[in-house]
């Protein structure tokens, strides 16, 4: 039974305890966890339903705070749930501490890292999705949102697809305590207009003071009774509420109070009181989808087939094999081909529309609940959502993305359309994969295993076709790379990726016809790179020439020179790469403008061979 | 005086070219063209008001097509306004034509390139807040967009600030053919929701047929009429309008009609009207600043400064000797240091709020009009908006980027505030400079000579204080590098940038300790890096390490790789970077758990040189 007098001592505490860590850590933001202190005693005293001793509990509620500097808040609720002791509390922001300065997983139940603003709503989106249509159970996601956020348009991605998916699960707690950084919102305490753009992207929304725990006990009664569409509870809030020396001023955000004391005897002193979190009470597991089984697609040597088209078709034989993959696309799978994957499982196929970072983070959500996603777009459109692969890395999230049409060899479309940055991006991610098949069969391989990848495994794949050099048998791995000529009377190695394998070994044939014998690899695995065949290629050739449709900075150059600079004598390194602003025209013209073509290949290594 | 009939013949004129010039290319998008031609012909006959003989007189209107698939009819449009012939139009797409796959800068006068949806209409926001508020010009802004993009939360960042702002001289006009790449958008041809939408956001909002030209003429008329706020046209259209081949057929996306032939002829056959599009009147020149003159800031050596701070004080310098110049601020400027410039010079600085696709867009559409930008906010948060600099690129915009609160650092906030891949994003942007000072002095040096910078450049900045080192007399340049101490003996050569080069020296001085002489350089522009400088390094003592608190990928290391790869005899190289995830803790607990401190450094080294 619902107290008010418990809610309101309650909502005191988390305050008193926000002040507390911040003030003992000597930086955070306690101004912006006291103005949601009664949203959040209010959710946790009787609505959220979360066995916080059983965090990986599958019928769990999902707390998620997108505005992730309410960390003093969120380990203040934390502690009141019983999930951690008051000394760990006061660890916060400490080296040897689990409670950072912002959320992470490193602490359960945490589901994903928050920070950067306008992320938290949109992954729960992705969580939502999962509980309704692939867990299928009860269980219903509240996101605790700033106001200064709103103005982040991935924000109205998540409003607008979470009202297009019906996600009656999903509950949106907005604290509009009106102050940002430096100054007011664009929309101050207007809780109203919020309202309306709610309501005209298809939600149920509310108006509350977030002050009055009865008036929110009715909110979020209202927000559970909704059914066929999201709700968001708009909570006109005070920043630093309870704390005359802060609340509602300006210049109080992020820091702690100067006298913690003092705002704390105002607040009527340290509690240690211990709220029962409801436990989900629903009997049922997650639904399981049945599999039909599928073997991987193979293709013929000589076959022309673009990677593209092998990733559409062996992620539909990952489906078929492994009921727990599910695919996301970004309104392009008929030119990604994850439509194949569409039309045989549509009920594990997310068609996300034009909105790349609602597509990463519903995956982020999706896989919080172990589900297996695959997201593809462009790979140019990728960058789009760079952002939240950067959070998705800290979340310690498991994502596949394939970024289709990369390189100038898309032809005619012109450069807003070719991905030349796109590896040099990924790389750079903590833990990822980078991943760049030159054929169908080594495409096939690589789907697969990116299924058990752990961190964010990134494919990329070509628009136009490729003829299949490996045979569907030979071993292709992650961290592998191959050879496709190789004798010790090599000059000059060619390592190339993608498009640029073709020409390469084009670039051989060419030298070879000059007198010079050239070691050719396909290396289809940029990170982690094969760097035992590297080096060996190093050692025997002592000039290595990279060549990739991709900016000369951060993709396989990159990758080949940091494999090989501290070896005790390291080669020449020459990369070739797209090195103009290019333009529209076919892929042959492009590739030679951007001189990775054969010719362009064997001409420079004439020139570093001095002939 | 408006002809309805001429109207709708330039409507089937613009439809038959783009049919025609799709066929000649063997690609593009007609039908995405087809919708909007009716829109367009109104436009130009009678609306817009632009010089198309003198596209950079800075009284024009601007034209920019969000959705630039709809390249055929802006290619059309152009033939229309005799700004480019027959002939030229049917060279569309082909490697020596300026009429690219997307519209880009090289045909003027086209301000931007667009081609990732979601763009056009933030960066009009941009330009129409440098009507309003820095040329204090009565030109309009007209910005067609595709209504597949309106799922882009950036759409309604754009609504939103142009709101705000009360842009009256910004119209969307949005193309509701209701189809996008694979099926129907979530919102079809329900235009009164978005409707709704806008006016949540403070736009006026007009629907309208999109084939009926008197009821266009009535809606733009409209729209010019209001005062105030920002107005949207919502045009119901039918994708492919004309030929019942295509017309509302889905799977009719981003292809040539079948037959080309049979369309032109349904259509009324090819046509060769001339549209005299008004040209502006007003006499009106731009507005030009008065500035106050202002020595750029200097500190004295051994001061203790944050570089944040010397990049708030050097702006404001640049501020106040240039009229040009103006900043932009994600709601961090008080953490930027931008604070400084907002505060002395209001009227060039705009507050972009949380919303950091909107601010690089606004950016770019500042200098479409000759204004000279520079924008800021936490590094980390600028790759929220990397598609956004992607495109910049492709716009050949100039443009300044400040990223504060780089690296592990930073200390207690954690990993979600930590710019960790920033400069290996930035470095793979075609034509960009990315500079990393480690001291106030170099700072100051560099935000001067940002101004006059081709191309996008990005200035990387530190939270926390370092001492300064550089003399304020001292040269210091874009390509340049700063040598801290070099002799005969050195047996390594320690390039080090930012918060690294403090860590450097020290390790230098551990070395010395040790009976190993080691070279410092602080290589505070990364591209162009100071080749020359790196270049004898490596030949004077075949090993360097490079020290950086970056992620192992894209960032200095790997400038310094391809510096000297391809030597005759490369140097030893070994990078020294953040290889693990970092978590909350002091800056110092940080940067020695990611192995990039002082005592890191000379381990580091004394294992690389056996010792």
């Amino acid at each position: 039974m619902a107290d008010s007098d418990f809610r309101r001592e309650l909502a005191q505490q988390l305050r008193v305890d926000s002040i507390r860590c911040s003030a003992k850590a000597g930086s955070g933001h306690p101004t912006s966890s006291m103005s949601a202190a009664d949203l959040l005693a209010v959710l946790l005293d009787g609505h959220l339903r979360l066995d916080y001793q059983a965090p990986d509990d599958p019928r769990n509620d999902h707390l998620i705070f997108s505005k992730g500097h309410a960390s003093p808040l969120y380990y203040s609720v934390l502690k009141a749930a019983g999930a951690i002791t008051d000394e760990e509390l006061l660890t916060f922001r400490r080296l040897d501490s689990r409670l950072e300065g912002h959320p992470t997983p490193r602490i359960p139940p945490t589901d994903v890292a928050t920070g950067s603003l306008g992320q938290g709503l949109p992954i729960g989106v992705g969580i939502a999705l999962a509980g309704s249509k692939l867990d299928r159970l009860p269980y219903r996601v509240w996101v605790l949102c700033g106001d200064s956020e709103m103005a982040e348009g991935s924000i109205w991605e998540a409003f607008e697809h979470a009202a297009h998916a019906g996600l009656d699960n999903l509950i949106a707690i907005v604290d509009v305590n009106r102050l940002g950084q430096t100054r007011e919102t664009m929309t101050g305490w207007h809780l109203e207009r919020y309202a309306e753009r709610a309501r005209a992207f298809g939600w149920h929304a509310i108006t509350v003071d977030g002050h009055d725990v009865d008036a929110i006990e009715e909110a979020y009664q209202g927000a559970e009774a909704t059914t066929g569409k999201p709700t968001v509870v708009l909570a006109k809030t005070r920043k630093g509420r309870g704390v005359k020396a802060v609340e509602d001023l300006p210049g109080k955000h992020g820091k702690p109070l100067d006298d913690p004391e003092a705002a704390i005897a105002e607040l009527g002193g340290v509690r240690n009181l211990t709220v029962r979190v409801t436990r989900p009470e629903v009997r049922a597991k997650p639904y399981a989808f049945a599999v039909t089984g599928a073997e991987l697609p193979t293709w013929a040597l000589g076959e022309q087939v673009a990677t593209r088209q092998a990733y559409g078709d062996a992620l539909l034989a990952v489906g078929e094999q492994r009921g727990e993959v599910v695919a996301l696309d970004g309104e392009v799978s008929n030119s990604t081909h994850s439509d194949l994957f569409a039309k045989q499982l549509p009920d594990r196929y997310f068609e996300m529309f034009i909105a790349e970072q609602q597509m990463i983070a519903a995956a982020v959500g999706l896989q919080v609940r172990d589900w297996v996603p695959y997201a593809s777009t462009f790979a140019a459109f990728l960058s789009r959502a760079y952002d939240f692969v950067r959070m998705a890395a800290i979340s310690r999230a498991d994502l596949r993305l394939v970024g289709s049409h990369a390189g100038v060899s898309i032809g005619e479309d012109g450069p807003s359309q070719m991905a030349l940055e796109d590896m040099a991006a990924l790389r750079a991610v903590h833990g990822s994969t980078v991943l760049h098949p030159s054929d169908a069969n080594q495409t096939a391989q690589l789907v697969a295993q990116m299924a058990d990848r752990k961190g964010i495994s990134y494919l990329r794949t070509l628009r136009g076709k490729t003829v299949v050099r490996t045979p569907s048998t030979e071993d292709v791995h992650i961290g592998g790379s191959r050879v496709l000529r190789s004798s010790d009377a090599d000059e000059v190695a060619l390592l190339a990726c993608g498009i640029t394998v073709g020409e390469a070994e084009a670039a051989a044939d060419l030298l070879a016809s000059q007198g010079t014998t050239a070691r050719v690899i396909d290396c289809y695995s940029i990170k982690p790179l094969d760097e035992d065949t590297v080096r060996a290629a190093a050692r025997d050739t002592g000039l290595l020439v990279t060549v990739e449709d991709h900016w000369p900075e951060g993709g396989l150059g990159d990758a080949v020179l940091a494999a090989v600079s501290d070896l005790a004598r390291p080669p020449r390194v020459h990369k070739l790469a797209v090195r103009i602003m290019p333009t529209s025209g076919t892929p042959a013209e492009l590739l030679a403008a951007a001189e990775i073509d054969a010719p362009a290949i064997a001409k420079a290594v004439g020139s570093l061979l001095g002939r």
